[in-house]
């Protein structure tokens, strides 16, 4: 099958590459450690000419093969590669924003093989207190591509669960507000930086037990303290023999996802005027989802699904929107 | 004038030592980097016998020329120095406690010089989220015993600024109950360990407008999302040209403070059932209060005063409590 498109996930860790064939189907894909903070600077020759610029190497190292069988085929990208640290940078699309006006944003940047590498623009939101998504925009219109055609219209609330986690409000197939929650990020530095690490033995499987009571305490009357306060239980429980070592850890998970969700419940209420939350599509790392999924039932959310291939079916959509892949016929 | 006690502040990373006189007068005072996690292991002579025992040398050090000179001096030590990785571990005392409770339950340590050292425990709260303190209690009866009589049985709130910050309601020189929240190490955390810190420039001065903004950011509400998600806008400002990097630690800081006393704000009227905040005192390190000054005011609470020298006075209402010393003519 001819390859139409490949398709780079190029964050701060990681580099994926996929090779898509007609209508975003899949045909090859790689996983690299290339994100932009590893990448390479060890002058090597690529098609010809000797570079130590790091996104070079590393486009080569990903697709080096691919480029040579298809010189002209159409590469995109998304992610940390368009950000001041990445390859170029790529001003934000502004919020509200559909795919038509993401893919309006982006930026191409020559490289020595002579082919564009398309950069994808993250969204940029104008609220009192501004947000900003790179590379989980391509996502959620992955997502909505995968909709059936007929509910693709339908508000939507779509999670996206990582270092920051967003939750972004979709009508009409439009980014229409999004809020960033730096959970897992501050998770791994008050296990790693603060005292609550110093007693905590990990363990390689997941305690759903203690992640769920930490979630509770988040959710219960004394969690109305805030996140700040009761985050000192992991630790006070633990002195008075009441939450066990191998414990703390996915206790202290649930409690501050928890607290996340339990924020985010009420300002959704707050905005709808409605007690009823809106059903969940997440979008992520399987593990971390599985959490967000438990913690999401536990706060009255009405239901959670999971979407799969968002990225590369975002790619796709984005390069279907920026016609430089041909809009497959069965989508009219 | 004849020494009357030695008392020991000795908490995790630094050993003050105070020599007292009659009515607990100061007359000499030491500060020593030797924390209990800051010991010395190199064997050395104490009074005659060679000893590597780390809270041996540091008492020397702090303190041998005082023994010297009176070797039967009583010794009285608070904070983690009565921990688990302490010197000797100090049972906790049950809340609500008043001094005489604490000094009940006080346990000694012989040292090789023959003395007994008189450690003094934490209370624990048995909520249902423990709560525990070690070393803020003695601060706490200090200054309660540096009240005019006649006010020490009213009811206070005492805020602790520190790494933990610990908020007590003092009810005729009881504590009797107390909150903690982990504000402190959390900032520094965040600052050296996640993305924040990243594009903050720290400066040596206190930029008061940049941590005013945060703490209104806080008690806004756009601060109703919760500190895990406002946190976000110290780099979603810095991003979009609104927040210098040079404001971006002391807006944190205040932003985080003003989660703090939001929350408390909260969990004080809900357990009083008024509106109105009662007043504050403050005791602790003095540009760290001047902070939680500033945002009290903010955050409505209607007076904040600061206490000094309640480590030393605590130590010795304590030593007064325990009969290590004489109990003064005045205090009837």
């Amino acid at each position: 099958m001819q390859a139409q498109l490949i398709a780079l996930d190029w964050g701060t860790s990681s580099l994926r590459a996929y090779l898509l064939g007609p209508n975003g189907h899949v045909l090859d894909q790689r996983s690299l450690d290339r994100g932009i903070m590893q990448l390479s600077d060890t002058p090597r020759l690529v098609a010809g000419h000797t570079t130590a610029n790091g996104f070079e190497l590393a486009l080569d190292e990903a697709c080096g093969d691919w480029l040579d069988a298809q010189p002209t085929i159409p590469v995109i990208a998304c992610g940390m590669v368009g950000s001041a640290q990445g390859w170029r940078e790529v001003p934000y699309c502004p919020g509200p924003a559909r795919a038509a006006d993401v893919a309006a944003g982006m930026v191409t940047v020559r490289s020595v093989r002579g082919i564009d590498v398309h950069l994808v623009p993250g969204v940029l939101q104008h609220s009192a207190l501004p947000n900003v998504m790179r590379g989980e925009e391509t996502q959620i219109f992955g997502l909505l591509g995968s909709l059936p055609v007929d509910s693709r219209d339908q508000a939507l609330l779509i999670g996206l669960p990582g270092s920051h986690s967003k939750w972004a409000r979709v009508v009409e197939q439009r980014i229409e507000h999004f809020d960033t929650f730096m959970t897992g990020e501050l998770f791994a530095a008050a296990c790693a930086h603060t005292i609550l690490g110093r007693t905590q033995q990990r363990g390689a499987s997941f305690d759903v037990q203690a992640f769920e009571r930490g979630v509770g305490v988040a959710l219960s009357q004394e969690g109305s303290i805030g996140v700040l306060s009761t985050m000192f239980s992991a630790r006070s429980l633990g002195l008075t023999g009441q939450l066990p070592a191998a414990e703390q850890a996915d206790y202290l998970s649930g409690l501050m996802i928890g607290h996340e969700l339990r924020a985010l419940a009420e300002v959704l209420r707050s905005r709808s005027g409605q007690v009823e939350l809106p059903p969940v599509v997440l979008i992520g790392n399987g593990a971390l989802c599985q959490r967000y999924r438990k913690a999401l039932a536990l706060c009255a959310f009405p239901g959670v699904s999971l979407a799969e291939q968002a990225t590369e079916r975002g790619l796709w959509s984005l390069a279907v929107a920026a016609g430089l892949v041909a809009q497959p016929l069965q989508e009219v």
